[in-house]
């Protein structure tokens, strides 16, 4: 079993007031549920392996995990990332792959010599455009959300709203509110990746996964929870749907050995 | 709001082995558990209404909730009661209301100078025994599962299985793996009462209430959650549909009032 994730805690759930309707764990804030979520990893010995996954391929028998530096199988797959706030960005999906990149550890290596856009979220968005400024010639770091931008020299920080991706067949531009950038690539560093750009193949009304009530995608052997599975967006949700999820697999697994 | 429950801890639940899946409270018991979520309730400050609910009928506009001692009204209804495991007993469905009753204090009044047997499954069948031999003449107490039996000498203990409730067009008596015993009403007093019998009207699939992913009912404005609305019996999973199911309800009393 692979759990992949951060072992740094969520910025989303740290910031989080009072949470009142975690039954078991009265009136505590964001920062404390982290930790008791971290401990109740450590207490049961569930290590995370701390790999970016990109891409997730329903291979028929198993799953292929996509990461940075490697291919992973897999017999089963639970998706729990969480849901993508907000719609694409113009020109966005058209562009995906071509200029386009959710992923700069992936893509860095078509950029030497060459002007980068990365249109940031927060802190793991300014750590890879640091990635990025090494191989870049000149990177644009355009904050979406207001959030502390901690880059290196070699970063050039816009304070502008970026607002579209320019391009016909390729990625050619960032526009924001004010200005036009000329761009060879755009890196779009959100929190999370739109389910279906990160599983091809699976099945999603809007911004959500469709699920059953066993918490089953589409997709035979993978299942998906939380906020990525529908609202409301609440942790005691989450939690309850991962669990169905987890048995789910496991029952899934058992059925597959027969 | 009212909350209707007990605030003796529950059996079932303080009586669970150790509970790993429950994220934020690791490797803790059943008895810890429970005293986790009382205490939750009283950081929150909501009180238990500590009656016992016999049936809930949905009116149209709002529902009657019946208690031994009167019918209090509700705009809306979360049902969390928790699963009945196994079947009914033969004649049981038929002689319900005929001289079968789940509820000892509604039901008592009926049987002055009478022959009553109670089949019991836990203390709080019990005190209803005792609570029933102050009316009637002979109290026959068959403990249906292993439980303490903790009955005053009134209570004439019959450790033999029940199988069947017998009678025609009202119950006549009880039959056990041994022998027959001749009575004027039964008093099945489970743990729960199956929801359709609680709630005419509800559609179900089996012991479960159906649900959709919202956690509503068939019956507008009536919403379930937990072990009732199906499968896995798990702690967490049932939180997490308390969550949906009481954000379910605010969503819909605020429809209504437009």
């Amino acid at each position: 079993m692979l759990l992949f994730g951060s072992r740094e805690l969520s910025s989303k759930l740290t910031k989080a007031h009072k949470i009142q309707n975690y039954p078991g764990l009265p009136d505590i804030d964001g920062a404390q549920l982290a930790q008791a979520f971290k401990k109740h990893l450590d207490v049961l010995e569930i290590p995370i392996t701390e790999k970016q996954v990109t891409a997730v391929y329903a291979m028929g028998g198993y799953f292929g995990i996509q990461t940075p530096d490697a291919m992973l199988e897999a017999s089963s797959v639970i998706l729990a990332g969480g849901v993508v706030m907000g719609k694409p960005f113009p020109k966005e999906d058209e562009l995906l792959g071509r200029g386009v990149s959710y992923c700069a550890t992936c893509d860095a290596h078509f950029y030497p010599g060459k002007t980068v856009a990365v249109l940031g979220y927060n802190a793991e968005s300014c750590r890879e455009a640091n990635f990025l400024a090494e191989t870049a010639d000149r990177l644009l770091y355009f904050p979406v959300v207001p959030h502390e931008v901690a880059v290196n020299d070699h970063v050039q920080v816009i304070n502008e709203r970026p607002i579209a991706i320019l391009g016909q067949t390729h990625a050619e531009g960032v526009q924001t509110e004010q200005n036009t950038y000329a761009v060879d690539g755009v890196f779009v560093l959100r929190d999370a990746v739109a389910p279906d750009k990160l599983v091809p193949g699976l099945a999603v009304e809007g911004a959500h996964v469709r699920v059953d009530a066993n918490m089953a995608t589409n997709l035979s052997g993978c299942f998906a929870c939380g906020d990525l599975a529908g609202k409301p967006y609440q942790y005691i949700k989450a939690a309850g749907q991962g669990n169905v999820a987890a048995l789910s697999a496991v029952e899934w697994l058992a059925k597959q050995k027969k």
